[in-house]
């Protein structure tokens, strides 16, 4: 499993022998946007986590899917309708001015929301100061797939802050684009 | 539907009054990897897309995510199980040498296998030549939302190509990264 002929890909590209080795190396030659999500646990706790899988799905209506691990303390959030009736999340898209803000979130949970960096907005979720923008989205469709899920979210709102290059994450370092190709 | 109390972000940020908007608006703020992902329709047929919503989903087991369109031609390789026997694509992450492959498989579908830029790979599936890396992947969900699908693949396998920055789209262009934020 995870193994096919080498003699299928000979002559056009050197061959990764095992399904992992194959994931890790194609990913490194990724880049991605960086987004943070955030909600409430039902017993209102704020949580939230830097996320490089933000991707839109369709327009109209406007959707939008990220990947989370359901054994992220931010899953309470997402996991399905709760008695105090929020299935909404908040994602940010961050500029290259918001790196710190990157790193926290994907730090020490304790200190994701210590300090004066995020305020209750939309439906008290905590909204993330200075980002360039951010949208209120409804969870439409949650899929386990192993420990993990897709996260399909419905865009009801949203807002702007002061325009900003895009935070990528890629071969781990945050970096932003260096303009149109020529 | 769609619309919230302006009052709820008072004092925040600029508020953005439908969700079209919010989601267009945001969206352009955000940059993305470009990827190709590429297949066979159970007639055999060659047919692709360039994707900007490839995401990795876990890593063990190696998963990953893209989005498309159902109506898309590419979708009856991806759809389910055919008599063929096939539910495989191929994933190319691609390289800022290859904008000229990210507008190839973006264009009129008459075209987008016309020459010599690939040759069939593992499964007989389209392999684009040059590539900086490609994964094999066995299609394990399709979650249709609207008038579009999330796609979840497991990596079976994969190659590496010469190394190149990773190719970016960001706000109708073509991008690569501009080195780690100091």
């Amino acid at each position: 499993m995870g193994r096919r002929s080498a003699g299928l890909t000979e002559g056009v590209e050197p061959h990764i022998v095992d399904d992992l080795s194959a994931f890790k190396l194609a990913f490194r030659r990724h880049a991605a946007g960086v987004a943070i999500v955030t909600g409430r646990t039902p017993d209102g706790a704020p949580v939230g986590f830097t996320a490089t899988s933000l991707a839109s799905l369709a327009a109209v209506p406007p959707l939008a899917t990220f990947n989370m691990a359901r054994i992220s303390t931010a899953w309470p959030a997402v996991e399905g309708p709760h008695p105090s009736g929020s299935e909404h999340v908040i994602i940010h898209l961050l500029g290259a001015r918001n790196r710190a803000l990157a790193e926290r979130l994907a730090g020490p949970h304790g200190e994701r929301f210590t300090g004066d960096h995020w305020a209750p907005g939309p439906l008290e979720l905590p909204l993330l100061k200075g980002v360039p923008a951010w949208m209120l989205g409804r969870v439409v469709e949650r899929v386990p797939v192993a420990d993990n899920a897709v996260v399909v979210v419905q865009i009801e709102d949203g807002g702007l802050g002061a325009d900003d290059a895009p935070l990528l994450y890629h071969e781990r370092s945050y970096q932003a684009p260096g303009g149109p190709l020529s």
